[in-house]
């Protein structure tokens, strides 16, 4: 931080900006124009609004113009399993050559390979296959990612996995959040005995990643193809125990009533959605349990379904839009194009996806009282755009007019 | 170039690398391990092959290793139309909130104002605003870009199109092939009068710009909303008696029998497809004209029919693929995510998807002798990828794992 001649830390003033807060029931995107904003020496925003009403306080500070530049809030990928090893294009392409299912799962196919290649993989084979994945979005503006376990399978597995998202977040300037994901899938050692899966790895193991500093939330995978809403309860009672939060991958191929499960428990969010009910949405309302979009893997899966988003809508439930970066059902790893999949798939208006990959992404993540948004005493967490209006941002595809990024300041 | 101690010009041996040839009809993708590519001090492939049997006289060149990374023919994007005035974020925003037909006219809307902004736009501001996007594609490894006029829609305004495509392919290193499009639409100043457009502006038009040396092929669109086969007929003659190759946007949203049309002329090619009939295909077939398809169109506007593969492939119908980045209808500035919505929404293997950028496209632009695949005399444009198979430039999403490009020889 730069100091004054005095030796007190100062902070910086960036000047000639146009905000788009993303603070709700003002403007389109809390837009202020001719905008000004004041960064602390703690990273944090000490003054935001019009130019022309920046307090005297701040004139001894350095400033810099951003040349009438858009700044918003740093995005926030809010659901990624960006940690794992291996990928499967090979296949994806098996399956575009007209392999067969079984020629597929003899190929070594489906989340078992990845299972497989996780497994194998070291901590540092895992952050550095992470890496060019993790940098395509920081440089596309990201400053706060969630990353799930959920490809080991074991508890050692599992907690290497998050051991090596921690790490992401020390080797980059970006903000890390983890998730336990160990009810994911039924590792093939306990085909048919899903019970002693829990008893021997989610519980124990949510346990010792815990108390390991690991666990920043606690999520499943509700579906025919993987756990019960019953089962998911088990994993929800141990953490409320320990007195973590929740979420789910819920009614994504089906409707379980996962999504309404998840809200009983005060979830942050349920995740997917595109099968939930409308008893579903009533209940993600009541709890204020956030919608979290996945268009990646509805494009990739050729879903014929979309998410109700009429029934979020008139709901008021928050929707997020995130990657669901994964080597199976949604290898993406460009949040600008999950929020133009938004708008061209689910038919969200361009401030709704930019409010999805912001703040609702933030309130999903419980942080919402910290990033998502641009006012005093948020994080200094910002992204500076080389576009003139804050709708190219959705419009665009496969484009980054990321012109700079912020993280606490720096 | 480098050169001996003896003065005599020499080239540079690239060695330990994957080539991906795409040399058709032996392994797929062409692929050759272990390989070893001389790259001439004409900017040509001197040698390509096995490493094991590079001949002697290129010992003494001075050789670089590429670490084991794949190479393929540098990415050929053959059709665009990434010089325009202004983009249609906002419209893009409208549509989304629910606007009507009219209220979009009303604010400005449609084709009509991309072409009042390229008509207000100076050549320096065309070739500013490209080149942001062109940086875009460049910057994953296209070497040749395909450039169409078409909203000017007056012989000045047209020709000032692709005088700004032509110092597009000065200012950067890249081939840049352009295609006259003034039968795009009929503008409003001639509503309802389109043989006047055509007598006026298209065809005059035509001859003024291939005088001026900025023609490389003529296209048009030819569709119930813009010109019926038979005055897209009146633009080929013209073409032909200049003695230029032809190309069609064709059957996107109907079949009036374009493609059999242009197959007819001896096209290049006939673009977009989706509704082509199984007439289309064997005129296609027939003539050798190539299909190029347009995924980026086809997501956008959430087309309900895909193009017919199937009865390409069987028809045997050389397959492209482009991004059609343009500001209404696909504002996609990746070539690799073409690839992937090409085997995601069409259902092309990897491998036909990185034929359709690399020699299918060379194809449809008339260039299938000097570039498209890696074989001695062509040009040296090459793509050195981070990747361990081909099948990943189609699986990833929004990834770009561009190591190198080397754009004849450079
Ligand atoms: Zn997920
Ligand atoms: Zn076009």
């Amino acid at each position: 931080m730069p100091e004054t001649a005095t030796g007190s830390a100062v902070g910086e003033v960036l000047t000639a900006l146009r905000l788009a807060t993303m603070v709700a029931g003002t403007a389109p995107y809390g837009l202020v124009e001719d905008g000004a904003l004041a960064i602390g020496p703690d990273g944090r925003i000490a003054w935001c609004g019009h130019a022309a009403d920046l307090p005297a306080d701040y004139a001894s500070w350095p400033s810099r113009s951003l040349d009438g530049r858009l700044v918003t809030p740093g995005l926030v990928d809010c659901h990624t399993h960006i940690v794992h090893g291996g990928n499967r294009a090979r296949e994806f392409e098996l399956r575009l050559e007209g392999a067969s299912y079984e020629e597929i799962a003899r190929a070594g196919g489906g989340i078992v390979s990845t299972v497989a290649a996780t497994r194998a993989a070291s901590e540092d084979d895992l952050v550095a296959s992470a890496l060019p994945r993790l940098d395509t979005l920081i440089g596309e503006g990201v400053t706060t990612i969630e990353i799930k376990s959920g490809y080991g399978l074991t508890i050692a597995d599992e907690i290497r996995m998050l051991t090596a998202a921690r790490r992401l977040g020390r080797e980059r300037g970006v903000r890390v959040v983890t998730s336990w994901l160990a009810a994911h899938a039924v590792p093939v050692e306990y085909k048919g005995r899903s019970q002693a899966y829990f008893d021997d790895v989610v519980l124990p193991g949510l346990d010792a990643a815990h108390a390991a500093g690991l666990v920043d939330a606690v999520d499943g995978f509700c579906e025919g193809i993987a756990f019960s809403p019953s089962e998911m309860a088990q994993v929800f009672e141990r953490a409320k125990a320990l007195g973590l939060p929740i979420k789910l991958h819920a009614e994504q191929l089906s409707d379980l009533g996962g999504a309404k499960l998840a809200a009983q428990y005060g979830a942050l969010s349920a995740d997917h959605l595109e099968y939930l009910g409308q008893d579903g949405v009533d209940a993600m309302a009541a709890s204020g349990t956030v919608a979290v979009l996945l268009p990646g893997a509805f494009y990739t899966l050729r879903e014929p379904q979309a998410p109700p988003v009429a029934a979020l809508r008139a709901a008021c439930v928050p929707i997020a839009l995130a990657t669901d970066c994964n080597p199976g059902s949604s290898p993406l790893t460009s949040l600008l194009l999950a929020m133009n999949m938004g708008a061209t798939l689910f038919r969200l208006t361009p401030e709704e996806c930019l409010a999805g990959a912001t703040r609702e992404a933030a309130r999903a993540l419980g942080l919402a009282g910290e990033i998502g948004t641009i006012e005093t005493g948020k994080r200094a967490d910002l992204a500076v755009w080389n576009v003139a209006e804050p709708a190219e941002l959705t419009y665009r595809i496969g484009f980054n007019p990321l012109h700079e990024r912020i993280f606490g300041g720096a």
